[in-house]
């Protein structure tokens, strides 16, 4: 079969590779139907992240399952599942309080135990504990939306959880990156009366609207600071959704959050200085984290299925697998928001 | 009238200082009780904060109100109140969400405009968003409890709401301090099955155990985290109270949560480095602040009146107010926990 693998910076490839086979009592084997470039799949590709050359890369897929091992019991050849972007058990203290991406016996997707996920199969064990079913098989027109609950979609409402955004609030969302923008969607659907997208580029500020975005601040820093304190009378934002992950991200989140705020942090930390004096004297709390999106999918997909929401907006790139290569330099150079490929 | 006053490191006096009057329409002069040395006050004791020589000290008093402005609609002279670490108006949006320790018109005690705690009697602003009046005269057997919520009974139970304690939680507080042991008795008081009491003296093991403490571990760092993991089947704690400050505290907190818990911190942070990685990867919170001890006055007195928790048992050591210095010194030895002084 083939799947993308990653060489050094800026080389990514679709390779020949092994195919996959159950080995496991708790495998299974999914035939992809569309998978993803993630934001973070930047990090390798712009060789900021170590990688070992000839690697898998892709964490996020949709698919219909060909294979399960003797002991599957939740998903069976021919469903249409979900697959978040890291593979759980299902079964330890952590997958059970609803944490699975903390799993005592977590595998990451393009490991030496799990496919990638940008390829034509991907293989993985405890399929029980990772995927999700959809009750039928989904029409193609949903695949996008079900597709981001992989990752971003779940992720953008990690961001809102973590944030504890309810009814009536005043969000912000810092990053307009399809996380920044899922975390839009997330806020709205909870509920929040005012959300505030942070963004100075016009299709993803025209995408925010759509997901329900009140506002647009493009300004960043200080003067973005003073134009969400302008909109809150001085007040600052009741709840703030920190989705990109750099320091200056996370200075301009605390800098809006009103007294007893919390930020809600999904972005994986790059040069963070978290400021404590700050949290001490005004009672902002930081939670959030790797995005538990196995826990969401059950609501999510619901949603998704409903019509209710339809997050698979934030792809406006397709490609065929066969050109992943364009697909990273497309979101490389911020010319696509977030590229789906199709095997 | 008399009144304590700190002059450079290691050196509190009680001098003589002007009467207090009512200056403004929401002023109030309170006659003061019962006062106390707070673990804070420590910092400019032993100079490691900066201090004006001569200037007033002391935060938490409880007291018998003397006079009150034209405005003042809540206390009455005659009335018992109890004065909250900080003073604040109650009507801007920070004080009217429960954050009036953010309040934007803050005053602190012992600054230009309000009178230390420590004195015989204490003039301050905004007395109906600060003070909180007792129904009736208590029996002087519940001062020292009802001072407590002046600061440390207030602070320990904001720790413990920050950490999101719930009924059944495994709770690990960090820090033996007055703070930590009204933390105890918070989490305690909030319904969780197993508190944790990190302790290594046992006059303070002794007093945690009597406010609810199950378990105490007295090994601090690694040796520390070890117990706690070893309690808790290697899972580490659903909520954690950080009740100390320090870069050792909050890396023990860290490490004795588990995924997905909150610490709660309220430990003014001197040299704390914040592991977001670490809250990354296992999801860990950290919320908590300066204690709004205003919002939970109500509550907490009408359960120190019914009896249902006595947190003055934090006091170790009661001397006359004359006796101020050696209050200090006593804390600053660990010779006392906590020093109650009467006028």
């Amino acid at each position: 079969m083939r799947a993308t693998t990653i060489h050094g910076p800026y080389d990514v490839r679709l390779s020949e590779v092994p195919d996959p086979k159950i080995d496991g009592p708790t495998d299974a084997v999914v035939r992809v139907v569309a998978s993803c470039i993630c934001g973070s799949d930047l990090w390798p590709y712009r060789g900021e992240n170590k990688i070992t050359p000839g690697s898998r890369i892709g964490h996020e897929f949709v698919g219909i399952v060909e294979a399960v091992g003797a002991d599957v019991r939740t998903v069976k050849p021919g469903d249409f599942v979900i697959c978040p972007f890291v593979v759980s058990d299902g079964t330890c203290p952590h997958c059970l309080a609803g944490y699975q991406s903390a799993c005592q016996n977590l595998v990451g997707l393009g490991s030496s135990r799990a496919d990638g996920g940008q390829g034509e199969y991907v293989k993985l064990p405890y399929a029980d504990g990772t995927l999700v079913a959809t009750p039928e098989l989904p029409d193609d027109s949903l695949v996008p939306s079900l597709l981001t609950l992989s990752d971003v979609m779940g992720t953008g409402w990690h961001a809102a959880r973590a944030a504890r955004v309810k009814q009536g609030d005043t969000v912000v969302v810092v990053g307009d990156g399809a996380v920044g923008l899922c975390g839009v969607l997330a806020a709205s659907r909870m509920g929040a009366a005012r959300v505030v997208a942070m963004s100075r580029h016009e299709p993803r500020q025209k995408l925010a609207l759509e997901f329900g975005a009140t506002d647009i601040i493009s300004e960043r820093g200080d003067a973005g600071r003073d134009a969400v304190l302008e909109l809150t009378g001085g007040v600052g934002a009741d709840a703030v959704l920190e989705c990109v992950g750099t320091g200056q991200a996370m200075t301009t989140a605390f800098d809006v959050a009103r007294a007893g705020a919390t930020v809600g942090f999904v972005g994986v930390p790059h040069g963070v200085d978290v400021p404590i004096r700050t949290m001490f004297s005004r009672n902002v709390a930081l939670a959030g984290g790797m995005a538990p999106t196995r826990a969401y999918i059950p609501e999510l997909m619901a949603d998704v299925l409903a019509g209710e929401i339809n997050p698979g907006l934030v792809f406006d790139s397709q490609l065929p697998l066969a050109e992943v290569a364009e697909g990273y330099k497309a979101m490389h150079e911020r010319r696509a928001i977030k590229v789906l490929l199709r095997p």
